[in-house]
């Protein structure tokens, strides 16, 4: 018989969470309580700002509990956090992790989530120090706070785009919406599951070492990793800088992937990069001298490209799409939002 | 009409959040980053060590929706957090919002919880510097990450309480416990709603700034608050400092709140004390000739009593309560068990 949550309680489930951490997961030396007390606690590093950020998954809402293992959900949810610390160049140290849980749940599922965590974190010398669990409603949720470090002065905001600047993005952003609406189309096609597309969906793979890189140059003027959309999180650059961009339809990058899905789903192969979320990859912006050699730190740094799709420019306060005959469409910058949008898996 | 989450959205809801966050709350000058990018970051004080925790409130399992106002949801919430980091000895000074919210939920009650958090927060003028906005299943969530600081070497820990050492707790644990089973015993009494151990209930006083206080002593062996139960907690203290604890059952406070519910809910009123969670006050242990400092420190501090309820032993693994007639009785340390216990209030 397998055992239940509610076979150990919670104490029982620490214990074990405890345990698979101690064992699995790496702990710094800067750490000077982890879990097991009121808090955790930490010595910070002379000359480095620290960083924080929170992100939740609702079973249901941010995935679909039929097309992903307990480890891969652990791994999407830490790498969403992962790619928050480093679009500011930071790298990741210490989670917290808050679950809603069914007390139902096999304990053996908790810890598989916890060793996606744990996979995500490792590479970073990153650990969990602390948490909380508790019971849900009638959905489980996964809340995680990541905190990071940048060296003083190193730090990449939003809000630094100028006009006449490049705008990067690195990968396919759009793959894992494709995935995600792959899934959709015929939930029960039991091969989807090894679907490049889909394995994307489900472990999306983050930027954060290239964002340290870069960061480092001192060249990118604005960084944002692509949680809302690319057009969504460009938006969010142009705001935050008063600017406004540029975008040439012929430069997106376009994955083989996304075609073959956009023949079968008859989209738009462009409108995955555009509109949709779900991927984590990175907008960058910098003056145009600095291009080549931000490329050039990604190629050495990741197998993914790095590609020029477009400009800030300064008078138009929106965003353009220039298309290869000259023509200029305005593009309405469309972020995912939790409770207006209607492109909820579970909806 | 009132407007409703999902007519603002998510981005919208964000902004008035930080209208109102810039408006009623704090910013330390150490704060690089508040809300609106990729992550929150702060330049840590040299010389302290950062203290972080998490805790979370779910619907109809922490807290009753119609018994409690928004503005106490938010108090409440943002209390929990806060004893956690006194009884450290620490300070608070940063906070990451994570809310399950229904699209149907008014702007205004959202804003409320917000004015709550914010209400417990300036006083140490602490700040909240980001979050996470989610839709959530059928009952809304509240998970709270706070950071803190504690100087160098002047943090408390579980694991310090040695053979001899004195017992303490602040205040009366139980009022919370006794409070809410005024509210289940009956449900439909309006006028609970001004009942002072309901108040207590749902907006329970925290011990944070007495927790600094005795920290800077240098004289606490060990500190906790009382987030499990008195016996829950001081079995934490026991099993991670390797020892045991005698009670002397005519010490423990119990306050005339709590002898009236005991007689209205044909309850023992040392039961309160001793087997319950919901009160936030703390149970510190010293060596016995630094007790007098302690009591007079605390009595300059905050209003209530700190009071000697027993020792820690060094022989005995487990907590024995002495009679005023010199009978001995083991008890069991029944910590809250959100996955065994069936003390939750939505059953």
């Amino acid at each position: 018989m397998l055992e239940k949550v509610s076979d150990i309680g919670e104490f029982g489930l620490i214990r074990r969470i405890n345990d698979l951490v101690n064992r699995d997961g790496l702990r710094s030396e800067r750490l000077s309580l982890g879990i097991g007390d009121d808090t955790a606690s930490f010595l910070p590093r002379p000359g480095y700002e620290l960083l924080v950020t929170c992100d939740s998954m609702v079973e249901g809402r941010h995935y679909l509990p039929q097309h992903i293992s307990f480890m891969d959900l652990g791994r999407r949810a830490m790498t969403i956090n992962i790619s928050d610390i480093g679009a500011m160049g930071g790298t990741p140290l210490y989670a917290l992790i808050s679950l809603g849980l069914r007390a139902e749940m096999f304990v053996r599922d908790v810890e598989e989530i916890y060793r996606g965590f744990i996979a995500e974190l490792n590479p970073f010398g990153a650990s969990i120090i602390g948490g909380n669990l508790t019971r849900s409603g009638n959905g489980m949720f996964i809340d995680i706070t990541l905190l990071g470090e940048v060296e003083q002065g190193k730090l990449v905001r939003r809000s630094g785009a100028k006009p006449g600047d490049a705008i990067l993005v690195t990968g396919y952003p759009g793959q894992a919406a494709a995935g995600l609406r792959l899934l959709l189309h015929t939930p029960n096609d039991a091969s989807l599951a090894r679907h490049p597309l889909v394995t994307i969906y489900n472990i999306p793979p983050h930027r954060a070492h290239l964002g340290k890189a870069i960061a480092q140059t001192g060249f990118a003027t604005a960084m944002i990793d692509t949680s809302d959309g690319f057009l969504g999180d460009l938006g969010h650059i142009c705001e935050e800088s008063g600017v406004g961009a540029e975008l040439f339809k012929d430069k997106i990058p376009v994955s083989e992937g996304i075609y073959d899905a956009a023949r079968i789903l008859h989209r738009d192969p462009h409108d995955f990069f555009l509109g949709e979320s779900d991927d984590y990859e990175m907008v960058i912006t910098c003056h145009p001298q600095h291009v080549a050699l931000l490329r050039s730190i990604a190629e050495k740094c990741c197998a993914a490209p790095l590609t020029e799709v477009g400009r800030i420019t300064g008078t138009a306060p929106g965003i353009t799409l220039l298309l290869p005959d000259g023509e200029r469409h305005p593009v309405k910058s469309l972020s995912w939002d939790h409770f207006r949008s209607a492109k909820d898996p579970a909806e």
